[in-house]
């Protein structure tokens, strides 16, 4: 596993599917927390491991204590939606993700969104990540929103 | 434990989410699939049994091995629909439910639907259903579909 | 339409389903959102209208302009689930609800949260709640969480 | 628009969410009807047209009238799958489609599933799909399961 300044933000794009809108005729609001959680092990990837390993192997979850979403503009059916996500902060056993939702083709800013996680056991007992997945997250935090520069450099 | 002849046919009333609709203006159609689930549950319940015990104290799952759905009517937000549901074959390790959904106040067919079981452990392998649940089970399969007099006899 | 002081909180209750659990054994937490609008509407309805109505008849949304949950405790599946709902401010096109979730046998709490929405035409452009629903909301407004005893009352 | 042997089957790949587990630890089966539509919209895409402006520019809805899946062996987290996707028949008013998702990294079949379409307008009414697309449909028609061979050329 290894981190550096360039893997600090993730940007991974899907696509919106038929069965997340509602009958306003956009998405529905929850599927945003959804998209989040794609980010955030997107992002988890990115720094080098893969959070269904840190679950079967470790025996840690990332459990959501918090969650917030801040909604920009109506997203559609079958357009392309880009989730970006960095590290916001890692103490011993919280971690916070910051998201933002942006429209592929237009960059427009579609959502914001925070979320606070508890490090946990499989007794859901509040546990420390291991250590050598806590030095990846802590070099891989960044408190302020990352530098267009840098987020285009992400890919 | 306990089945008997007016057992065999639960009726459980739900009100559509909005999150349930897609941009069509109604139901999606996977949402069907989740609310038949709920019919096969308080059907269990309804023999005397929960279906979460049956996982934790037994550790006997009764995982989907097929499905299948014929949509009749499209369903509404905010509609208030009945889930019939009722065995319609017991073996060992397979169970066959019957599904029809309709409109509460007016008795509209909204959908009808099947699903067939495998009963397994918690690998994944298939297991036979514990004597004490199979008897419940036997007793109550409806190879038909249940008369309306028995179904509404039912509540 | 009418509103009085026993109208103010909604208490609405679920039971957790199959489908809305993950494979950390407990409900996931985009599925809280939902539950929250499962409170709204049923809280309107308390109120003496539809939210159904409101957007086919008035051509009115109440659309999610930011969205919180903050969790206190794991929801587990088969649970019932308690949804508390009260208005925690009106203004002409802004309304805020607040909730709450507790586990139905225990009162454990669950989760609290917060939405915000913006009332918009169909277009989505922002728009006035008519007066006859304004004013229902208005009264129905309860700036902090709602008293035990009141509370009980509301059923 | 067009469309020629090469472009009959689809092959879609999507990474399985942790909001698709449910508690026995694989995706929960009313998922794979939405990546089955997943695999259906990308079909038509490299078919020549999009889902959405047949909706939007000609007034045409694809609705659900059937759903079948014979689910073979567990999805679990993180995995990617493929669908591919192939149109069996058409007619007039009467469009099917069927489905195979694998596992990406073993060629597993996980599912097989098929849906039968009813074209619509815009009330739900039975309607003919416009001629032009109609053409497009009927060359891509796929009977039997496609061969290999065309499979892996379908890229």
């Amino acid at each position: 596993m290894s981190a550096n300044h360039r893997s600090v933000l993730n940007e991974t794009r899907l696509r919106v599917r038929y069965a997340e809108t509602d009958q306003m005729g956009v998405v529905y609001h929850s599927n945003h927390f959804i998209w989040f959680e794609v980010g955030r092990v997107e992002l988890m990837r990115q720094m080098g491991f893969s959070y269904r390993d840190l679950e079967r192997d470790e025996g840690r979850f990332i459990a959501v204590a918090e969650a917030k979403c801040q909604y920009r503009s109506p997203v559609f059916y079958d357009e392309e939606v880009v989730i970006r996500t960095w590290l916001k902060s890692v103490r011993d056993s919280v971690i916070v993700f910051n998201y933002e939702l942006l429209r592929a083709d237009a960059d427009t800013l579609l959502a914001e969104g925070e979320t606070l996680h508890l490090v946990t056991d499989s007794n859901m007992k509040l546990a420390k990540l291991p250590e050598k997945y806590l030095k990846v997250f802590r070099s891989a935090v960044h408190r302020k929103k990352p530098e267009k520069e840098i987020e285009r450099s992400a890919h």
